[in-house]
């Protein structure tokens, strides 16, 4: 069952019913405005990660800033994106299972697809896919440039791979997937360019020898909302795949930047709104926004624009405050915006956005592929 | 938008799509039967938490085993439950906010619905939404035991709050709310029989002051999974809150019984079944079910039957196994169960629950209260 909005259009913010969640209209254009400004000069392309979003209204709106499309984790993801008109969609990720396969062969009669490969089996089982749907489908080599998770290794053993793809009638070889998750969030900035300088190394490397066995490599795609910097410049990475920079958590507000302070490219546009539920002692106020309604994966959610107030526990439906002053402590009932540690799985908790513009709702939008896991 | 069900009934289960939330329906009535025995010599009822499955099917085999209704945290629950029949609702939880409270009270209509309170103001709001909707509302006093969350303190505070419910005309005094949410997950039973100790005694001070004051306490209403055998037979509380014994969690089963055993009065019913999508290095396998996929707020989930193999970290789409013995390692496409760390959350993040008897599928049942944040 769907749940019902939290709010409709015209009402004022301090009427949404808690937990919800909000984007800050205004912060979003301008992370949009500012991810287009900052790529314009590198050459480098956005396709911008949906899994941060699951919405094609958002994919959308990024492309009709420059974005070239999107990228994804999960076929689910896909089908949203494309059946809400969406026309250019990168599964980054292996997709295993002969019946995912063929709904990504399926979805291809309505959208460019592609997808990405780092096993041989599964070269050959998406091979079969796609030649039972009588479609060509685009396959990325994806290798391990320091996560140390999925991919194969670079240099031959990705060109062995390549090589494979483009030998197959039923397969175009689309790439390489070198994204580095581990890095995105390494808290200095000459962490990150040494972690991505040891990226881009191994992808101008396995690109020279694709090239030496006359395979052209038309996209090198990564980076994400922490790196993207260093791979837009580095004249070897084409595609940028951030996602995070729509709505920045505040565990990516811990990134520093050279001079050392909090990185401040993007705004935090994405909060929980919650209302104090309960505030029987000193000192302690309780939000009807526990772990089930805000990620704490990444850390704990922070209180927006007031310092004064900690999270300092999450239960199932419950979630803590410590309040510094019993002056301005919150009162039952007030509601207070939560900046999630983790903007990509809170999403995910919930089946609607509300778009809020001056303290006033201006829309309502799906968070379409919620729940959308294989 | 719902996701669509991963199988269907009469598939075997390793062709259910991944990642999958399923139940062992075997080990799930042997839970249910388990807790009906447990429970019976001693007096209390059971009113099982319905926070953890979501789901008005399970509640109903619930009440078909002698419990006598249900509790939830959230509105929606609530709603999602009486909507699929099940007539005894207790909000275990404070309600705040002028359009939940109305919602409530609709529901009053349809279900015997009460909910809990642990503030003057709130209980006014309560009575005005039950004056509003021509009903009255049973609401039950949640007193603090130990928890340091909600709750007025047990005695006085909590036998004015009564007093106030009492003699309102639109309300009904219900009796006391007395849950010990920090006691369930104590290991030994030493520490968990202590700190009910104190709770069955701040209770039965509480129902004592009552009764002085003319207050008749129909409901003392708590315990969880990990702490129930000591206050159902305390002979202070009348209702059991048990949520988690009809799936167990890895979590639980790490609790000791007064052998120093794990406790094993209930089986592992939920799993998460999951698919090998990568496998590209000696000693590591890669899941297709992270965080999103399997709540991790209680600790990683743990593979079925495989001592061998370890979940080892978490992202959003991925899950690292760490391999012990190459001859055995999973190949891609294997099919693999994860005990969740926390069954509650992880229900949470799936539409559908797939039903397995002796590894075939034998129903779908929908997570009807799935998002059910408000």
């Amino acid at each position: 069952m769907l749940q019902m909005p939290p709010a409709a259009p015209g009402m004022q913010e301090e009427d949404i019913d808690t937990p919800a969640l909000v984007i800050d209209l205004d912060a979003f254009e301008s992370n949009l405005d500012a991810m287009a400004a900052l790529l314009a000069p590198t050459g480098a392309k956005l396709r911008a990660h949906a899994k941060t979003h699951k919405s094609p209204i958002i994919a959308k709106l990024q492309i009709a800033r420059g974005a070239i499309g999107n990228c994804v984790q999960k076929v689910t993801e896909a089908e949203v994106l494309a059946w809400g008109g969406v026309s250019n969609i990168l599964v980054s990720n292996e997709v295993v299972g002969a019946a995912k396969l063929a709904r990504l062969c399926a979805l291809s009669r309505i959208a460019q697809v592609s997808v990405c490969a780092d096993d041989e089996g599964q070269v050959a089982a998406i091979e079969a896919a796609a030649a039972d749907a009588g479609i060509r489908m685009t396959v990325l080599v994806e290798i391990d440039v320091g996560a140390s998770r999925c991919g194969v290794a670079p240099g031959p053993e990705a060109v062995a791979l390549a090589t494979r793809i483009a030998e197959s009638r039923h397969l175009i070889f689309g790439g390489l997937q070198a994204y580095h998750g581990s890095a995105q969030h390494k808290r200095t900035p000459g962490e990150r360019r040494t972690l991505i300088g040891g990226a881009v190394e191994a992808s101008r490397r396995t690109v020279e020898q694709l090239r030496q066995r006359g395979l052209d490599c038309p996209i090198v795609g990564g980076a994400g909302t922490g790196t993207f910097p260093f791979e837009s410049t580095s004249g070897v990475y084409t595609e940028m795949q951030a996602g995070s920079y729509v709505f920045m958590d505040a565990d990516y507000a811990r990134n520093l930047d050279e001079a050392g302070a909090p990185v401040s490219t993007f705004q935090h546009a994405l909060f929980v709104l919650s209302s104090v539920m309960s505030a029987t002692r000193p000192g302690i106020a309780v939000l009807d926004a526990g772990h089930k309604a805000v990620a704490v994966d990444s850390g704990l959610p922070t209180v927006w624009q007031r310092p004064d107030l900690r999270y300092v526990s999450a239960s199932d439906e419950h979630g803590k405050l410590d309040v510094a002053s019993e002056t301005a402590a919150p009162k039952v009932g007030e509601k207070l915006r939560l900046v999630p540690g983790h903007c990509d799985p809170t999403v995910d908790k919930f089946d609607w956005y509300v778009g809020v513009r001056k303290g006033r709702v201006e829309c309502l939008w799906p968070v379409a592929a919620r729940g959308g896991v294989s």
